[in-house]
């Protein structure tokens, strides 16, 4: 027994260590598959409130400034939420099915989270539009967010 | 012509006023049914947090402060989002396919705020939660205050 022993312990911690390892670098494979889930809620919402300032800018709603307001305030929240549980490791384009999400959000996070401050931003300064022209222009500079951030961090249709 | 033209004004302001008041007290299909989309990706982010919490709190994702309070935040941030856009008047279920909200979320507006209040203030007393025990604690609170919502503004499946 002692004879054997240790080879097999080593192999046994030697898998313990991988296992480990494989943990705390990714997450289960149901973990990742529904943080991408939830981005995805997340930027429908982010287009569902998008889409209402935007009926706005082109007059197919009535400008109504509660309405403007909540839009917008909700899109900096959205813009705002912890990174933590949703931009999972592990959960890039080609790892996970549905994801677009680039390496670059991992290896630069600190320019991922910069993105989406210029969105809380452009969001933010919609607050408080007096009318439907101040919407549209609003709407424009808010729009160049979401596109600097796409040409950056998300990768092509799946 | 002037014998006509006051018969033909009338019918044309009557046309005009009535579609003003269903504009104004109601919103477009579309805008109606999108809006409902948009609270279902709400839910869903939110399930998907509390769905990481309890597997936290289950043991079957290890304990991480970071992970936890970012939950936590993002329900919190979740239970926040301003009404205005996502609770349309003309929502409510059998108006629009999809939709379980009762009419008693417009008849008693702010006693269904105050249910979100709830929410977002059990999910805040998550933040800094020290270990699994406590993840647990906190979930039992906060899983309290989505089923009381439930219980008075949702309605039965669909």
């Amino acid at each position: 027994m002692t004879f054997f022993s240790r080879p097999i312990c080593i192999v046994a911690l030697g898998s313990a260590l991988a296992a480990t390892t494989a943990f705390a670098a990714g997450h289960s494979e149901k973990a990742v598959a529904d943080a991408v889930k939830a981005r995805h809620a997340q930027m429908q919402m982010v287009g569902y409130h998008t889409g209402v300032l935007g009926d706005i800018a082109k007059g197919e709603r009535p400008f109504d400034s509660a309405m403007v307001d909540a839009a917008a305030g909700n899109i900096a929240a959205l813009a705002k939420l912890e990174h933590a549980t949703l931009w999972l490791e592990g959960s890039e384009q080609g790892a996970v099915e549905g994801s677009r999400a680039k390496s670059e959000i991992w290896s630069d996070a600190a320019g991922f989270t910069a993105k989406f401050t210029d969105m809380q931003t452009a969001a933010l300064a919609l607050v408080g539009a007096a009318d439907q022209g101040a919407v549209g222009a609003g709407m424009g500079a808010l729009g160049e967010t979401c596109k600097a951030c796409h040409e950056t961090f998300r990768g092509p249709k799946n």
